[in-house]
């Protein structure tokens, strides 16, 4: 585990801390450059003639250091203040026609389903299901059997095909290269959303050539909040060059404007079509240095070895835990250990209930309603003496 | 002017600022709530069952405070992320019907026009211009005007009206509260949009019964970083029971849902239905602090009755000042003062241009393309000095 990046990180100096899969720690040294950002805006601005480059500077350069943790152009990826804004805006603006299926894996947010069902009923489309989520073989088998599912779900009406890169409940990685190598050869060519809420910051994302799933997908939405640790508030999509020229922008702004002045303007042609107006500059340049802090530690392989030592080590020692059972069979893809609750669920013994009792010990982990489990992530920061004590906790508190 | 509140802002310690309607200065206090709320947030989270009391507390009382300032019950409040959204997010939702109309002010920001013309494209909807913006007269003239030109526009199928309070462009007063009544008279009780950019900390919005503009209109939509003196990337929009019971919510996520765990949840029913996902909490410390601040200087009235003495002042000294004419034929009813160049417009002595030349002395108004004219906003902490640095530096920037 990183010793230097912890010790920057405040939140993680006085709790036994696993929910980076809910929000990562923000490093002091992104702090400052949010303020020292705000400072420079008060200084050259807020509103002048000093202070546009700047704000170009900043966002332009978060912009360009994506496209290179995305492997993909920059013109290619947009500004979201979310994953799920990045998720949801653009498939608003694609060209659907009464009929057309969605196929959503069954371990996605339910933040993105719901807009997919209300989309579904304002556009007259149909909703298939593709069970993934109980999938808990190791990476490969599980990626064959996804394709397997893909294969027996798909039907010629399929327009779009809706999956996490890692799901956020089990942990477990899909296939989206191969996914989206198999929608191309479908006759109509589904397009392909992938929440990347998990896999941004833990996933190395840019691979060249077709392995790449963020360049493979459609719409790839991601945060920076989560394994990231920059600020909340500032999330990024990557949007297919076929999703830039079918998809008209549906929240439209000043941002989403070639002549910004002008409401006979042509809406952009890159990934800006679908930026709407005035968000928060200071806090590109927080996520900006929290990525170079994370850059400093090891490039995307290296960062995902030592994340995985750190949660197959979890992994293990759970499976030895009595009344413990992690989710999935061989150990975890990234940094996310789900893990249900074996014993009599009798009152106090429910995952929920397990974790109020851990987070009164200052010990955080998070419950999930469906599975009924408990999530603990661990990321570069993580060490073996908050594994221990995340270890001690659960038996001190199942046994109570 | 107030040099209390003037002396925490620090853009105004090297500059002469007339730029409030593009974005307000933010008070140092301000600046160190929102970090405040971020080193809370990690002393006790992020993620952790301890911050959310933080998070409920943070939002919603700022949701309070906006609500007393808007003169509505809090359940009628939204956040979004700028005044963009918040214009055009609730639009999506509405049941329109092909062939139904959107009369919309021909004073309006191009992003809001922009994206009714997709609406309109979409759905089928016709497109109607409602001329204001050449009004020039006293506010009552002008508000007389406005609704002679609206009953000649309206028609059987009028479906929405979309007007700003204060237009951005010529500063000039929209009589929202009676098109609000004048449309409720029409047969289908078109819905009215109100543009609030320049409005939220310049107007009184809180007046009681029939005449409270945010009240009456059905979305008025803000934003708390030009004249709330708030961050950058945080607006609120008022809805209207109506508009909350009809519109569907477009761009969904946890945070519009009831249950935010589950896809089968049914939407909040109060303004959280049209809010999204995760946004950054410090934000609304930030603007709850810059709100603070301005009720400190005084009541509504009291505070507009200052903006209004130095626009008033600045007003007639722009018409004493050769080469120079104030848009509107009467005191502003506001603190945007826009004016034209009757000179000979030879090269350099365009609005562009001569706001060029101000900002390289460090004056900064910013022009307009249409009508093309320079505009200068007056706050509370406008000075005299800076008023007359202003004069002096057009008068020579003119004659160069």
């Amino acid at each position: 585990m990183s010793q230097a990046l912890r010790a920057l990180m405040p939140a993680l100096a006085n709790k036994t801390y696993f929910n980076y899969g809910g929000q990562g720690p923000l490093p002091d040294p992104s702090l400052e450059a949010i303020q020292a950002c705000w400072r420079e805006i008060q200084v050259l601005g807020p509103f002048t003639g000093e202070v546009w480059p700047l704000v170009e500077r900043t966002t332009s350069g978060l912009r360009q250091r994506l496209a290179r943790w995305f492997g993909v152009p920059s013109t290619r990826v947009a500004f979201s203040e979310n994953v799920t804004s990045g998720c949801v805006l653009p498939l608003w603006g694609l060209p659907w026609q009464a009929g057309d299926e969605l196929l959503i894996g069954d371990g996605e947010h339910p933040g993105v389903v719901a807009a997919c069902r209300e989309l579904a009923r304002r556009e007259g489309l149909r909703l298939a299901v593709l069970p993934v989520r109980h999938l808990t073989q190791e990476a490969s088998a599980c990626g064959a059997a996804v394709l397997e599912r893909l294969e027996a779900a798909l039907t010629p009406r399929s327009r779009l095909v809706v999956l996490s890169h890692l799901l956020w409940t089990t942990g477990q990685v899909m296939p989206i290269a191969a996914v989206a190598q198999r929608l191309a050869r479908h006759p109509r060519h589904p397009w392909l959303l992938v929440d990347g809420a998990q896999s941004l910051g833990s996933l190395p994302l840019a691979e060249a050539g077709p392995a790449n799933a963020a360049a493979a997908a459609d719409i790839y939405a991601c945060t920076g909040h989560k394994w990231c640790c920059g600020p909340e508030g500032l999330g990024a999509m990557v949007l297919s060059e076929r999703v830039l020229a079918e998809a008209s922008p549906t929240l439209i702004g000043w941002r989403s404007l070639r002549q910004e002045s002008s409401a006979d303007s042509p809406f952009h042609r890159d990934g800006r079509r679908f930026e709407v107006a005035t968000s928060c500059t200071p806090l590109a340049a927080g996520l900006d240095r929290s990525l170079q802090l994370l850059e400093a530690e090891g490039d995307a392989l290296a960062r995902l070895a030592r994340m995985r030592q750190q949660s197959g080590a979890l992994w293990r020692e759970l499976q030895a835990l009595p009344g413990c059972r992690p989710l999935l069979s061989a150990p975890p893809p990234a940094g996310l250990v789900s893990f249900t609750l074996t014993g009599p669920h009798g009152e106090g013994a429910e995952p929920a209930e397990v974790a109020r009792r851990l987070g009164a010990r200052r010990i955080w982990l998070r419950n999930l309603n469906d599975p009924d489990c408990l999530r603990a992530c661990t990321h570069l920061t993580t060490t073996e003496a908050e594994r221990a004590a995340l270890l001690e906790g659960l038996a001190a508190v199942m046994a109570a």
